[in-house]
């Protein structure tokens, strides 16, 4: 049960639960230069073998940053529920109408009014390789939690860290 | 007014202004074998000349990764203002008691227990090169707003993007 699908393993799991509800990823690549470019990114979708899934135009800065560099990071990060997850990866464009035509959704007409059958229309797939997750007190007041914590205990406060490998 | 102080630019003064209310950064790296990682950052600090400052400890796999690729990116991603920030740029650790002593504040003793005169303490300096950030309609319905726009006009939704040059 441990090869293929990613979420077998426990911290995966954990992940992608918190990835589930966090939505809009930031997807960094690194550009010719070295520079590296992140650009927010809707309607994630992970598949039954723990690959994360996006919609993009074909051509635009992203796609050619992974056309030259597969090497890329997705950080999901949001502040009122204290989540943050890194996922590193590998990433491929994809120009596949059977794919688009199962994963589209209506909604996505906000980015590509001209629907599904657009020919800019494409597919980006993430393989994730290693991935990490901040667990913060539940409270939103981690910051006051933690600072209370560390003045009484003299330790750092209890932000659980994990790194979990996924390939 | 245009050298020295990147504030003098419009687009970089919305930036740095958008970042300010977020305050938790994602910090991506390369590591040796061109991984890209990303971990939350906090106390996020922007100085007069437009860099970004943060405390970290002066032993942790970030500062070594700075230490042999100096290219980072900061993204800033707040879900429930819609608010995203990329800023790309060139990284430095700086172990400097008179920096480290102006810029302490006491609340970051949740990750510095031992207080600021720990060996441990160090300050990763960013100066931004490149930013780009998103604007998206007030509403926080904004996915709705911008789905009944296209199906409405047959256009995207008013979502600005804008790419400022900070260097």
């Amino acid at each position: 049960m441990h090869q293929g699908n990613h979420r077998d393993h426990e911290g995966a799991k954990k992940l992608f639960e918190l990835v589930k509800d966090v939505k809009v990823a930031m997807l960094t690549t690194a550009d010719q230069d070295g520079t590296l470019n992140s650009r927010p990114m809707w309607n994630n979708e992970i598949d039954e073998n723990g690959d994360v899934w996006f919609f993009t135009k074909l051509h635009s800065p992203k796609t050619a940053e992974i056309g030259r560099d597969n090497q890329v990071n997705l950080s999901y990060s949001d502040p009122s529920s204290q989540t943050y997850v890194s996922i590193a990866g590998k990433a491929e464009v994809i120009r596949d109408q059977k794919l688009i035509d199962e994963k589209w959704q209506e909604s996505l007409k906000t980015w590509f009014p001209n629907g599904k059958n657009d020919p800019e229309v494409g597919l980006i797939r993430i393989h994730p390789e290693q991935g990490e997750y901040w667990d913060s007190p539940s409270s939103t007041m981690v910051h006051l939690y933690g600072y209370v914590k560390a003045s009484l205990t003299g330790e750092s406060p209890k932000t659980e860290t994990k790194k979990v490998n996924l390939a």
